[in-house]
């Protein structure tokens, strides 16, 4: 190893995807190019993996209009993966660490990538490499501690909001030729983007009608009431669920037949939502919808917050910033500032104890009555996935007598 | 039966939604309003529905704010339907007419509700009523007879066009961690939203790689050759799927286990790409994902086609002005103008030769090769998704050596 601190600035993106994780690359970029302080620019291609097999890309020179092309773009241009470090690979990442002459490290990913962050930057300390490590937080689940929130987050938020404004106004319209829709959105170990459908719902007829979360244990009696009220009260009904929810006997994806086996016998289920909708379609008769966006709703570049591109590019040059003036094995946060207005800073969080927590919904965002959440939650949540969302227009209301004696109801 | 012409306006909206069928609502009471011939506008709540139940709501003096509101609404905001007319309630559906002295009925809708418009003419001449019948076409599907596309395919195309876009970048992303992707959009009968998808690919290497449609018979060797030479080639494999497709055993779904079986034995199946995705999973041995966006894709307003918006605006006008002038028993068709600049004008069709029929993709578009279109299909279907789709950057190309000796890739 040689003794000087590189001068080489290496990006690596990992994890699921995020609409806005091109965005913290080109903030990181954009930042580097603005000191003295820095060489070249490489880009790991997937990650951990490109880092292991020397696969560097240098991203010095990236036209602006291309930075500009980049941030709009979804996915991760660099490759992402999910690979983890094992103990033995260390060795070989400094190697090609010290061999591309990289002093600054920014990984931009979750909090199974701030893991492997953290080990780089503990070795790198062991073997005496002058490696300065950042962590640029990224995800759409909302799920890391120590930060405001994540970005990622407000534009998969905003595009669970949006869907769930569609597909409730088409439900609502369908009325009994398919008044029933469960919308099954991701969030593997907490609720948060589940729980963003709420910020479609502004009167009580709107959609959603009833929220499953993984930190609430779901009582399918309950769910089954609840979603029966709505069905009765106003024709139709929308319950919005994260894939992973837990019934009193397990998870509600294994009460269902496994989607696939394979070779080896490994049983593969689907997610919560088909569990639920057949439970529904048993429950009440009707014909039932149950739609899945998967991987459209982290890309759909048409449904992206404003607020959370800038936030995912502030907090990529911020990450520059703090290592610049020394920090390392430390993870850029959002801070919320106090006051009226929506503002965020950024600050540190030690590396070590962001690694592979999950922060679930804490209970007073979740309130007392099951498949819906606080108004705390909603004032939260409401900045994060940008410009205000789009009012509708309701002409019908269950309630009209015919024929309606005031002509048009009131709006 | 009253001899004279009614003066009062009916509309009606029935079938599934789309994102702008509440535009050719507004059109058809924007133009009402500009002429003499008029007194009143009712809506049917949920089609035929309300009116056999005599629930029309007068909509004659909604101000244009809230119009325009009306317009960016998704679903159907007087309440759509699927009922269709049985021949013993002709009667009672003529006495509501007459009873609110309807001499003009504007039916948006497919081809099951130009079933019941047309019928209805043909009720009201038999029976004297002197009453003018257009039906004002709208459906994501695109398979009405006599037009050259149907509004509300626009807006779903461009839906699914964008979303192929990004799952594409995602699985691309992704690489082996999760690096094949299903997508089941809509289409009953026909694929030609489906075949949307085909507008987001701009190189070889985007997605999609394979396209199945209701029209071709799927030979599934021949698609997972097709799936499996994109994977080897790009690290990652998207097919887009209508949710009806045949193999040489029938419908794919029903290739599954049922996804419910009611009280009486009948039994319903999941769509085609739950089925796809098992059988790419067993034969890559790699994780598939399905995303089945469902009701989104024809309500989420975040992309609408803006030719869309215009022209199904357009046809409800053209409605109007046709009815005046003594039309009846007709749809409004989109005629396609010749010469470079894409442009659309107004016809009639007969509403009995469009009622209950079926516009399939013609070979021309479908091509030779399986899983793919003609260069003619996008030619007449990128005008209609509206303004141009974003350009997305690529850094990362699989056939870059490393370390990359120009340093980075042409994008």
């Amino acid at each position: 190893m040689h003794m000087a601190k590189g001068r080489n600035v290496l990006i690596a993106q990992s994890g699921g995807c995020t609409a806005v994780m091109n965005g913290s690359l080109v903030g990181v970029v954009e930042e580097v190019l603005e000191h003295r302080d820095f060489d070249k620019v490489y880009g790991a291609v997937h990650g951990l993996a490109g880092i292991l097999e020397g696969r560097l890309l240098d991203i010095t020179m990236l036209a602006p209009w291309v930075r500009v092309r980049i941030a709009g773009t979804p996915g991760a241009v660099l490759g992402s993966g999910r690979r983890s470090l094992r103990p033995e690979e260390m060795p070989r990442v400094l190697e090609v660490l010290d061999k591309h002459q990289i002093g600054y490290f920014f990984a931009i990913g979750g909090n199974d990538s701030a893991e492997t962050a953290h080990l780089m930057a503990v070795g790198a300390k062991d073997m005496g490499l002058d490696l300065a490590v950042m962590h640029v937080p990224k995800t759409i689940d909302n799920d890391l501690v120590f930060t405001d929130h994540t970005p990622g987050y407000g534009s998969a938020g905003r595009f669970v909001a949006l869907a769930t404004m569609g597909v409730g106004r088409d439900a609502e319209a369908m009325g009994d030729a398919s008044p029933v829709t469960i919308l099954e959105v991701m969030g593997r170990d907490a609720g948060w983007l589940a729980a963003s459908a709420c910020l479609a719902k502004r009167e009580e007829m709107d959609a959603p009608h009833y929220i499953c979360l993984p930190e609430v244990t779901l009582d399918e009696n309950r769910f089954l009431a609840g979603m029966e009220e709505a069905y009765r009260r106003w024709g139709f009904a929308v319950a919005v669920t994260a894939e992973n929810v837990e019934g009193p006997s397990g998870p509600l994806g294994r009460q269902q037949e496994p989607y696939f086996v394979d070779d080896f016998g490994h049983r593969y289920f689907d997610g919560a939502g088909r569990y639920l909708a057949q439970l529904v379609t048993s429950h009440l008769k009707v014909r039932v919808r149950f739609e899945k966006p998967g991987t459209i709703q982290r890309s759909l570049m048409a449904c992206v917050s404003d607020t959370d591109a800038q936030e995912a590019n502030l907090v990529g040059q911020a990450a520059v910033r703090y290592a610049i003036e020394g920090h390392s094995d430390s993870m850029v946060s959002l801070v919320r500032l106090p006051g009226r207005k929506y503002q965020c800073d950024t600050g540190l969080a030690p590396l070590g104890e962001v690694a592979g927590k999950v922060r679930a919904m804490p209970p007073e965002y979740l309130g007392d009555s099951a498949g819906q959440v606080t108004r705390e939650y909603l004032e939260y949540a409401s900045p994060l996935i940008g410009e205000p969302l789009p009012s509708y227009a309701r002409l019908i209301t269950p309630g009209m007598s015919w024929p309606s004696p005031k002509g048009l109801p009131p709006l």
